[in-house]
């Protein structure tokens, strides 16, 4: 594909081959509206449809309506057809060798009411979360923790392989990426061995990362009516990166027999661009084999349980340099979404549009590809060094991670997410 | 207090010491809206308000309003001192022996157009929910259970007398009293002795129930700012009955080490009357106790943990007699809502209005006054009768059961919850 006319120089996430979904804001309009990024701007789609910048679409009046909401879950609900056919004619408006009649590119009062550079605008949740879940997809991830808390012969249960293990995460503390977060305070057993067990309370010493993919549900499904690996694919809007911050000492402490909680529930950033199904998809590709048989309702094209994607890591300090801490790949996972959809809803479980899907942390094998601080770290034993010399085992104060990801190649191919950033600020009191 | 105008001479559990909150609609409006329960009748808020009922009240825009909203969430929002005055006005409008002007007793026109019999509407889910979190307050089934499938010297986790065990459940699938649910199908391990481990797919067999109490968050909390017991009732909306629905072979197999999921996320159902944080209350009381000193952020007054609250449990077969199968007490908790509301924000857990919390299973000690068949029934093993003589372990299809619960007296100061009941289809297929 050729370049788009807005597309500077720089490389970007957001190339023509991408045009990921938002909610914006900016100086001059507080209203929260959809956009889509292109290069270093943002189109802003409500101004865009009142200017009739999409008539040569002939638009339903349920599509106007939903690029005239406050969140992306309309426009979700609306199906992938209606989503592919959005996207490709907004790349059409915004080609180089575009040949239909160009409104946006012709018109520099409508580029100035519509077009904004991406440093002017802040984003917003992009969809209103009714339920989000966490998955465990990761093998090498649950394989490294499990070992490091009950040996490698042991490392996974005996569920593991043959479906994919989620928990009901919180959605009312799922936030945009850029929001800060206070380190929690919670339960701690500090010596586990002192008779009788006597917790303190404390702020978290251990606060960790969870580097994750995650999914946007856009087509539900109705209770009691499960949706299939081959169907799960239509109910997936679209994908975001995900730092699902941990704290590993109230997590020991508290997540017997139950699960997780306030360990994972203080906050759960997400990246504000939501890479659509359609963008996403040519990256699939062969994740981390099972050699377990599976029960037909998850059986899978093993070519499709990875994505060709490149993973980072930054942490920065308060003062210092930035220093990547892992480079990973979307290829870590052992499960599909679609595997994961099909799993959720075979009991009858409804998914609703504006529903969060997490995959589980995504960790390779190797020192420098994990995608949590406590693999990295060899469970909180061995520091890592940064780039100004100085070290971590968990996150400091003051401390900002920011997780990048992008496929495809550097120009007018690349399909990126752009930042999942979040800077953890002294605990509450 | 003397009785009201509208109660029947029957007995009930909204009797004008109650005035529960609900959602309903009829067939002469299919709108839903909210409207209160009185007797064996419904008060219709929102029409009443149009016709100018509240003018006493002097109402502000905002509770106009949210009156006028198909959930209850914008009224629950207002805060516990408007619940209690628009209760107030309520009960005096209901009132036998009331002195103020009576636009509804005395006024047949306004009465045929607002105040219908309870049998001829329909009840909505109350509230919007954002977060399902369910508690595992009840020790006496913690311990039953966690004896069962530990030994009783290993029942109870380290971290159990510590804090309110948690975990986040399913919003969307929990529904009203009076949906029908199928038996979930999901993956069992029918033979864990086998080695391999391999499950199977199919329905469940050891389908059971849960009885809860559960509340509903009004004010909610912001991100970062952790509710206090003392200040959490005022965060309370009101309380609702709960059947936490559990598929335990499901659960088995499933639920290390993230905690349960499609064991449980098929169905919830609640008692469609919010019975208000106020109505309530004065029958908190001393529930179990708990002889571990507690961190200052969790301890409270020990004549709050549990309720004064007569719970029953009836199962009906689809012909056959229904049989009462437990009578238990709310007094079979061990921690308050106010210590899980503390708990759940201490890390910063942003709570919203609509928010659900379930206690967890409600059971005594002895055979009788049990919340969940798989204590009835000693793990599945041994079945106990119904009354037309046939026994049961789990549900069978097209078993009905119906949660009751009222505390208070026989007369005006009934304060019930009336029916949290659902019926067990066929599988789903």
């Amino acid at each position: 594909m050729a370049g788009s006319w807005v597309e500077s120089g720089k490389k970007s996430d957001f190339s023509i081959s991408n045009i990921p979904f938002g909610i914006i804001s900016n100086d001059k309009n507080h209203l929260h509206r959809p956009a889509i990024a292109i290069g270093d701007h943002v189109l802003d789609l409500q101004g865009f449809a009142a200017a009739g910048g999409f008539a040569e679409l002939k638009p339903s009046d349920a599509l106007l309506s939903s690029l005239n909401q406050v969140t992306l879950n309309d426009f979700a609900t609306l199906g992938r057809p209606v989503h592919r056919t959005v996207r490709k004619y907004i790349q059409e408006v915004l080609a180089e060798d575009t040949n239909m009649p160009n409104v946006l590119r012709d018109s520099s009062v409508l580029r100035e009411k519509v077009l904004f550079p991406l440093s002017s605008v802040k984003n917003h949740l992009p969809m209103a979360i009714g339920d989000y879940t966490d998955f465990f997809a990761g093998r090498h991830h649950a394989f490294t923790v499990g070992s490091l808390f009950r040996g490698p012969d042991n490392a996974l249960q005996p569920n593991y392989h043959h479906l994919p293990v989620g928990y009901h995460g919180r959605a009312s503390s799922v936030v945009v990426s850029g929001t800060a977060l206070h380190r929690p305070r919670g339960q701690i057993l500090a010596d586990p061995t002192a008779k009788p067990q006597r917790p303190t309370f404390e702020a978290s010493k251990r606060l960790d990362i969870e580097l994750e993919l995650a999914c946007f549900v856009g087509k539900g499904n109705a209770m009691g009516k499960p949706v299939s690996v081959k169907e799960a694919s239509e109910h997936i809007f679209g994908y975001v990166l995900m730092n699902d911050w941990s704290a590993r000492d109230i997590q020991t402490w508290e997540y017997v027999p139950l699960g997780p909680f306030n360990a994972k529930n203080f906050g759960t950033t997400i990246s504000p661009w939501i890479v659509l199904a359609d963008a996403l998809n040519p990256y699939m590709t062969t994740g981390i084999a099972n050699e377990t048989p599976l029960l037909e309702y998850l059986q899978e094209d093993p070519g499709r349980t990875g994505f060709e994607l490149s993973l980072e890591v930054d942490l920065a300090p308060l003062s210092g340099p930035t220093t990547t801490i892992s480079r990973t790949s979307g290829r870590n996972l052992m499960w599909s979404f679609a595997q994961m959809i099909a799993h959720h809803t075979v009991g009858g479980c409804p998914l609703r549009a504006g529903d969060l899907l997490g995959s589980g942390t995504i960790s390779g094998l190797n020192d420098d590809d994990r995608g949590s601080l406590l693999e990295m770290s060899k469970g909180g034993k061995t520091p890592f060094k940064l780039s100004d010399g100085s070290e971590r085992v968990f996150l400091k104060d003051n401390d900002s991670i920011n997780i990048r990801g992008w496929a495809g190649g550097e120009g007018a191919s690349r399909v990126g997410f752009g930042h999942c950033s979040g800077t953890i600020l002294p605990a509450i009191s």
